[in-house]
């Protein structure tokens, strides 16, 4: 089991279609959108998935396609809805477009996602469809609460973990499952394959969280203090509010009512808050139990060891970016 | 068969559903637009389809709403491209809530569409679903097509006429296809039907330009002149174009340029300069055609004449609203 292979091939056959037909304002932001790059880690999964119960993963691969162009239109909607400029170090569609191109061609992409499935016969597609609609509305819903808890300032950390359990982990829960589902295994083995990656995704977006906060600059790809600077209310935030004395939450929340210009002595005093009530060492414990989690539901699974091996492999790799 | 029965029904079916769920900010603008009524001729094509094939078109109630639930995702996608403030009357969604709002509640109502299908088992899932997927995609090009349009002064009529067979036409041809294959009759009476609602659709939208400037002010519904205030390219202004002499061509082309406030000089003159040129006619000639069309397809269907005689009934009522 490769990982830069399943990309490999993977991005070969992304290359390989067609994406510019007419109307050419249509489909060109698709064609950029698409080509901008990215890791392209859920159309792996769906590969590494169908590999591990069918050793035909090359028969996964419109399944993995419409995986990541789900993924790029919700990029495109999320972009227009946080007014984004960047993605990806270039501009968004709504940028170098305009809204407008952004919504339909989001639309369409979604539309499309759905047309890569019709490569399976009726009750497969059926399974891939069913999941993926599922999956979807799903991430509609989390976005939905990302937004929603903006102006809240009653959030629970379980509404936290809920959020981005829709937002983000489902999709990762579904592109592994959909790899089972062409390899045609049993019902067990998918939704187990799919409690591993729920597990594993709710570990990689709070690991997100924390190294936002406390990962290597040279390292972690974005800003350090991208979400203090953005009055996140991430984990760290919530769990700081839940632990500590009232003048760190009256700090705290003092700090996140605020939109500054300069925010270097902003994101100091609020790690400071954040080390001083223990709050790495509580996310990490966290982590480490979504991470535990995920690998219980291997052993469960009707595979061989090997393959339990490398999946673990592939989560702890995930798992040791840059920390 | 009865179209106020279907219609019934229908609503019946759409008001038994429980709409409004978690997280209610993203669910709620559905509730809202679904509610907000409409001749619901899309889901009684469905309807009456599946009646004509199969005599047991309450089977068709999910891919009924799965169309109309559709039809309402694009009107708030294209409200919020037109920037629309109101539909039926009252204001849109992205007024009524924000743009972001209408995006993603867009966006779910896509999904939901799709959901509906599964009430259906495999095989006609999937023809469902993949034939849902073909027109959606035909729905965004036409938009696209229309966007296009407003900024083009080279637009042909057979242009014009392929934008609006994408644009509206594919739906009504689809809602017919999909009751045909939710009653599981052969594939070439469902090609049939399709047929016969793509030039119906046509011959309809034909007659909609046409009674925008010639219509009934007292039973059309809408204002009057509307695409001429709003320099809408359809085909009386397209047609004028083609046949008038440069004197007209000048004076067309330089009212098409103008965005006023008073109207009522410009859409006389404009009315005038059709008239002149015989446009009312050659428009009437063509929404005969294609309504010829589709009754011409009625002959080949393997139904009773009864039924062909009541697809008829239902064309000559539809065609025969307020001329």
């Amino acid at each position: 089991m490769d990982i830069l292979h399943y990309q490999k091939d993977f991005i070969n056959y992304l290359e390989s279609k067609q994406w510019v037909s007419e109307p050419k304002n249509l489909y060109e932001p698709i064609d950029y959108i698409i080509k901008l790059g990215g890791k392209r880690i859920r159309p792996v999964l769906t590969l590494m998935a169908a590999d591990i119960f069918s050793n035909d993963y090359k028969k996964a691969l419109p399944a993995a396609l419409a995986v990541e162009v789900f993924h790029n239109f919700t990029l495109i909607h999320d972009d227009i809805m946080d007014a984004a400029p960047l993605r990806r170090g270039k501009a968004t569609v709504h940028e170098k477009w305009d809204t407008n191109t952004g919504i339909l061609s989001g639309d369409a992409m979604l539309i499309l996602a759905y047309q890569y499935f019709e490569n399976y016969e009726p009750v497969v597609f059926q399974k891939l469809a069913q999941l993926f609609s599922k999956t979807a509305l799903e991430v509609c819903d989390g976005q939905q609460l990302d937004v929603d808890f903006e102006t809240r300032n009653d959030v629970t950390i379980s509404e936290y973990i809920n959020m981005i359990r829709l937002k983000t982990s489902v999709l990762v829960a579904a592109a592994l499952k959909m790899g089972a589902i062409v390899a045609e295994t049993n019902d067990e083995n998918a939704n187990l394959i799919y409690d591993f990656g729920l597990n594993l995704g709710l570990a990689f977006q709070l690991q997100d969280d924390y190294l936002d906060a406390f990962g290597n600059p040279e390292t972690f790809g974005k800003q350090i203090g991208g979400d203090i600077i953005e009055n996140k209310k991430t984990f760290l935030y919530l769990k700081a509010l839940e632990v500590s004395n009232k003048n760190d939450n009256a700090k705290l929340k003092s700090f996140y009512s605020q939109k500054l210009v300069e925010n270097t002595t902003k994101i100091i005093e609020v790690k400071e808050i954040f080390v001083e009530n223990n709050i790495p060492s509580l996310i990490k414990e966290k982590i480490e139990s979504y991470t535990e989690k995920a690998f219980t539901t291997l052993i469960k699974m009707d595979i061989s060891n090997e393959s339990k091996q490398n999946l673990k492999s592939f989560g702890l790799w995930l798992m040791n970016r840059s920390v």
